[in-house]
């Protein structure tokens, strides 16, 4: 009789999640279309990206053919193309003159200070010009760096020159008069072969990745495949290096590397703890640094898009801890460990959960209860970035504009927030029949979460580009990842009880495959490309195409006065403009 | 050594492979490319089909609602819409007038011959009415086929008005006036929800498949699994019906069922033939009838066009020829036997086949030489269709145009063409290395099959409809599908040497998936899509939209004169052009 009860609540569990994510789908969907197609004129809804552009004759630049072929296949609705170049060195020529302004500001400051302090001529601040200000030459500041920033201007200027005419890359932003020309051009093939002119939606000027725009098709696959390579090696065996750099770095080892740690390790207490836990602390370190690693990794994929880069990011978390924090704990070993048994008989982990999950659902209740109390006080709080604000305030910060950048609260940090929550909605969903006690927990926390979060949205981040909703069919895969690990492991709680009756909750597994497929067939479309209903929509501004055009021109190569964008457009196909002159 | 002769002529003929499907690959693209973009004005050019159209408001009809969605979204190119409705009725009606006047023709035809031969009055032609013309009341033929048509027209008339108004389904064709639009549209997502207004390349007038163009998105979806799975069954345990079968007929049943086939049967010589072989024949009968049986089963899977059905019967049909023919005949079981042994050791097929292909050179050898020799002579003399012909002639056709349509060739059937020709790769291939002999037949068969097919092509079949060498990503991913089985096979033949050789062969397998992915990812796009390269070039002549847009009407509701095409289309928006008159 239990058992019916158990198997029924575990189809009611399922179906009211099927339901809830089919609302929440269709919902976002409608609110993404909403924001849309209502609001003002967005820069990326007026290009598209262009990838893999072939070499073209010698005499005529990339730019050139870029402008050749798009006005050829699209004679009505072309408006102009931008090749993007190599703009690392004037990159770096840009931040430095960008440091020299700060600092002179900075220093300027400080000079007010010392005047008003001493009510006398004050101090002219000065610094060291080597490494990290400790050697060198001492230099008046404000002198020294003016004198930069006059150095480097017209290399900067030289650098626009050669980065917009020698420097152009195999990539290219091609601009449309309207958004419904845009979205149709960005979802048509181009070229006959697929390697080359590849399309796609532009991202928003401010979270294009331009070191990866020009990465050829293979390039980006071949890296693709290797990262997820090392990704999987990282979830399955990421114990391995934790414990080599703990064996490696033994405290004996350490003394004698860097000898003038000798007087801290050589007192006894700090020795024990250290010895005793410098394998937790490797760990801690790892796991700190994880996000981080996982977001370079995907930069390094190629992707466009800051974004896209989050979402990548986020998914790649998201298994580490599932396997890892998860599963890992409650078969009570690294996956690296029970890696060797899932390989002989692959069902057995569920057998192995279904063993071992009932007796650890104190930890996991902690580890919620935690969460929602420790966590979103922390969040709601601010209390860390409080305390460096201040700190920053104090010591550091002289000008209102150093003030403003400490205050800063930056992104929403989607890529460790996702996942933390998707963890959550895993172990909910895995406690939710055997220990229903965890509901109010689970409740708890997702309907703080929702005040606190929405709390934060408003009123506390900036967020630094707008994906209109394009993270949540990446977290509605994870939730029904998360749901059909519970489905597995419920199946094998049952079996372990009476085995005939296992049979009864397997086909909970496919219809949640076929949901999953469905969901995605029907929704996910429009989350990837722009529906022409949307991209037809009257807008109320008529659009300013060259504001358009001068919003992806990367920082370090705008030019000072708007009227200078002419002359930036004829650097690029300089060929063209000069061949009548021959 | 003989060893490392024998894997590295894995390797070189692998690597052969790889090289001649790719510059066949890049050889039929091109020529495709080349085929579509210098001819003349091709329909499905101007086309777009549109699928799953949601239903209209009620003062509204399908047409009226289609009409003025696509103009609302493609103000500048939509010429016009021809929704699609239901002509099963007025089909048949249209079909019986056929049938009528060509039984017309033929009894004129008779009554002529009769005046000649007995130079007299002649008689008149007779039939009956009833079943098959063997009961009924007799009639004089001419007379009453002329009186059925006169019944039949205003009938037919009616069917048409209420089939174009009232009987309108939710699918429609979308006409063009520029070809780059129409691929450029055909590829554009436009609705926000991915279950309505679904696009796609509009597929030939001649090969559209009118009942299966309503079918809703998941109604399809539906159908795709459950086909595949019949598919899948089929293949896997074809066996069991037939031998169900032969066990319930056997001859004492028989007898008992078809009492008048006792004198055959109680001959002793007779009977023991077909006790032996009834098995056989009940196979022969399922192999006979297996080839239509896929197609009708693609059909029903609700795809839009007759060569894509195609596409997928000879798809399915490859998977049922090589695990049954191939694999089964070299295992020395049906597959239903093995599949207990696949599924508690799957590598353990690989290994069995190593063990037993040597065994069966023989059979394959006298495989691929009958095919070769017998199956050509066939297919080059055309011996059946000839005696068919003949027959036919002699015994039924009267007129010329029934002469005509007994002569015609028909299509090149490539659902059981290509299938075979994939068997004989396969088995080539397999071979290649451990029995060399066999290179010599299979360089035969192709190059013989290059000429014959060439000729037959060129010279005998009339192809109904034209894909553009669409058959041919299929046949690559098949070719692959058997060099992927011939590497597992090596690794397997290997194995049983020596063991610690066999890794050595096993970065093949990774390759072929990789370079399958490639080739994939490089060519594919422009067979499934119309590159906007393509759709650009400019045409010889200028369309002639009015006979684009006609060409898509189905026979039977054709109106007699083109001027009624203007009758045709307000038939379909009553309600806008009634709208006024209120």
């Amino acid at each position: 009789m239990r058992l019916w009860a158990f198997i029924s609540a575990v189809y009611w569990v399922s179906f009211v999640t099927y339901f809830i994510l089919w609302r929440s789908y269709k919902h976002v969907s409608n609110l993404r279309a909403a924001a849309r197609s209502t609001s003002g004129v967005k820069p990326q809804e007026f290009a598209m990206l262009v990838r893999d552009v072939p070499i073209p004759p010698p005499d005529q630049t990339i730019k050139d053919s870029v402008d050749s072929y798009f006005r050829a296949l699209h004679p009505d609705t072309f408006y102009k193309a931008m090749v993007v170049t190599d703009i690392t060195k004037a990159d770096k020529i840009f931040q430095e003159i960008e440091g020299h302004k700060r600092k002179i500001a900075h220093a300027e400051a400080v000079y007010a200070e010392s005047k008003t302090a001493n009510r006398s001529e004050g101090t002219r601040p000065t610094h060291k010009t080597g490494f990290l200000g400790l050697i060198g030459k001492k230099v008046d500041t404000i002198e020294y760096c003016n004198e930069q920033i006059k150095d480097f201007l017209p290399k900067l200027e030289d650098e626009r020159k050669s980065a917009l005419s020698e420097k152009q890359q195999r990539a290219a932003f091609v601009f449309f008069n309207s958004r419904a020309a845009a979205a149709s051009a960005s979802q048509t093939l181009h070229a006959q072969m697929f390697d080359e002119w590849t399309v796609a939606e532009a991202p928003e000027p401010r979270e294009v990745i331009w070191a990866n725009l020009p990465r050829k098709i293979y390039d980006r696959h071949t890296r693709q495949t290797v990262v997820y390579l090392i990704v999987f090696v990282t979830v399955a065996f990421y114990m391995i290096p934790i414990t080599a750099i703990s064996a490696v770095t033994t405290l004996e080892k350490l003394r004698e590397k860097l000898p003038f740690l000798k007087v801290v390790v050589d007192q006894p207490f700090v020795k024990t703890v250290l010895q005793a836990y410098l394998p937790q602390i490797a760990l801690i370190v790892f796991l700190a640094v994880l996000p981080t690693l996982l977001v370079s990794l995907s930069k390094s994929e190629g992707i466009p898009s800051q974004s896209h880069v989050v979402r990548a990011a986020s998914g790649k978390y998201f298994y580490f801890i599932v396997f890892n924090v998860f599963i890992g704990y409650a078969i009570g070993s690294s996956l690296f460990s029970a890696l060797e048994k899932v390989i002989k008989n692959p069902p057995g982990i569920f057998m192995t959960l279904a063993t071992r999950l009932p007796g650890n659902a104190t930890f996991f209740f902690t580890f919620v209860a935690l969460r929602c109390f420790v966590g979103y006080g922390l969040e709601l709080s601010r209390l860390v970035p409080l305390i460096i604000f201040h700190l920053k305030r104090k010591y550091q910060c002289k000008t209102e504009e150093e003030v403003r950048a400490a205050w800063v609260p930056g992104n929403l940090r989607y890529n460790t927030r996702v996942p933390n929550d998707m963890l959550i909605v895993t172990i909910v969903l895995c406690y939710s029949v055997i220990t229903p006690l965890i509901l109010p927990f689970g409740v708890a926390y997702f309907a703080l979460g929702w005040l606190i979060a929405k709390n934060q949205v408003l009123r506390v981040y900036v967020p630094s580009y707008e994906s209109n909703g394009r993270m949540w069919p990446h977290m509605h895969t994870r939730i029904i990842a998360a749901l059909m690990i519970y489905q597995a492991t419920m199946i094998g709680i049952i079996s372990l009880k009476k085995f005939y009756y296992s049979t009864i909750l397997a086909p909970l597994l496919v219809i949640s495959l076929i949901f999953a497929h469905t969901c995605h067939a029907r929704f996910y479309p429009a989350f990837a490309k722009t529906p022409l209903e949307v991209a037809s929509q009257q807008l109320k501004e008529t659009p300013n195409m060259s504001a358009i055009y001068t919003a992806y021109i990367p920082p370090c190569l705008k030019p000072d006065k708007l009227q200078d964008v002419q002359v930036f457009e004829d650097a690029q196909s300089r060929t063209t403009s000069r061949a009548p002159s021959f």
